[in-house]
């Protein structure tokens, strides 16, 4: 399957970001900002979950929002207005955001004062598992949609993330899915993560994620 | 943000994989093999949607199922026992399926008498969209779950489908899916596309989509 060649491609790269990530995430760390690096597959609710996030958070915490996609600005659209300092980063073809995308959106945005910083990653699975952003926090979204068995499909985003968020509850019975399935399969590859089951669209689960997310804020301040 | 590097290693090997499969293509065609390509993100519900074909159309049309995915032979299971030789392709790390790993894989499943390959790629609407596999049709699922705006979002692999399938139709209603502006999305950004709503579950919509799967392989066949 002449695997290898590609392989040595493609470490290259990735050690490439890797260093750039551990730069960053030194910067991140002398400034006392909080990065979030969220990830899940197209359609999983992750700009909605955002939205709701920053209405609680962005009035007590100055906050940067960076948006990754392949074209568009819909997201930045819907994500602004709500106290967050936004930007868009079209990656034109890339399937996920690399570190440099991050150093240079923190350029444009300007990092001063900034306490949190969300980057909302394109939508996949995969490629995102591999390329560090420099962040704290990896937070995997996984929306009752999409069935149970992606833990174990899609191991390595679950395995390299800290916070699971579960989206979506409120459509769980109509789905039908079996949340009992679906949380040991997310313990079984991935016992260390903390688990949040969330519903944006009625508020369910977001106050348990607020306290979360204020107190590694709060750990992180110089 | 130094991208220029990184887009030619992608163009190098883009273009290697893009030769395999032009002669996958040409080979599949003198052996009068229709093959489907099925792209979507996880979860969209590939697997169960072509656990449905299979029901119909194994038992008319010999038929052989690739099936891509990181990890697990779960889906390889969940279409096995219904007609079609099946086999799985573990990609350990590639969130696609490349030209040589569908070469490999009809070399181990054999092609002798079979008229129909189904390629059920890794759930990604990114990478596949420029991993030509010498497919006939390529079938991009979006499921109502997922929203109305993925084909603006990610609309590589929506121009380059001949098919959309719009899947989960049977929850809608509590998912507040708002089918015309869907539609609408669909039609703009690939007006080329033959566009069926169905859902695995109810059966819905399967009907339309095997007269024209058979009416596909009939053309094919020397």
């Amino acid at each position: 399957m002449s695997t290898t060649r590609t392989l040595n491609i493609a470490q290259a790269v990735l050690a490439k970001n890797q260093g750039l990530a551990d730069s960053l995430r030194e910067g991140f760390r002398r400034q006392g900002v909080l990065v979030l690096n969220i990830v899940s597959s197209p359609g999983s609710g992750k700009t909605e979950f955002l939205a709701r996030t920053l209405d609680f958070i962005a009035a007590e915490v100055p906050t940067a929002v960076l948006v990754g996609d392949l074209a568009t600005d819909n997201d930045a659209r819907r994500l602004s207005g709500r106290g967050a300092r936004v930007l868009q980063i079209n990656t034109d073809g890339y399937c996920h955001l690399e570190a440099n995308m991050v150093s240079s959106g923190m350029e444009h945005l300007g990092i001063d004062g900034v306490r949190l910083l969300i980057i909302e990653n394109v939508g996949n699975l995969v490629c995102p598992s591999v390329h560090d952003l420099g962040e704290d926090i990896r937070v995997t979204i996984l929306s009752v949609c999409e069935g149970e068995d992606k833990p174990l499909k899609y191991p390595t985003i679950f395995k390299s993330s800290h916070v699971v968020i579960v989206s979506k509850t409120d459509v769980s019975e109509p789905m039908g899915f079996d949340r009992e399935t679906a949380l040991r399969n997310i313990r079984e590859v991935a016992p260390q993560v903390t688990i949040f089951e969330t519903s944006a669209r009625t508020g369910a689960g977001m106050h348990a994620w607020r306290e979360f997310l204020l107190a590694e804020v709060r750990k992180k301040t110089p």
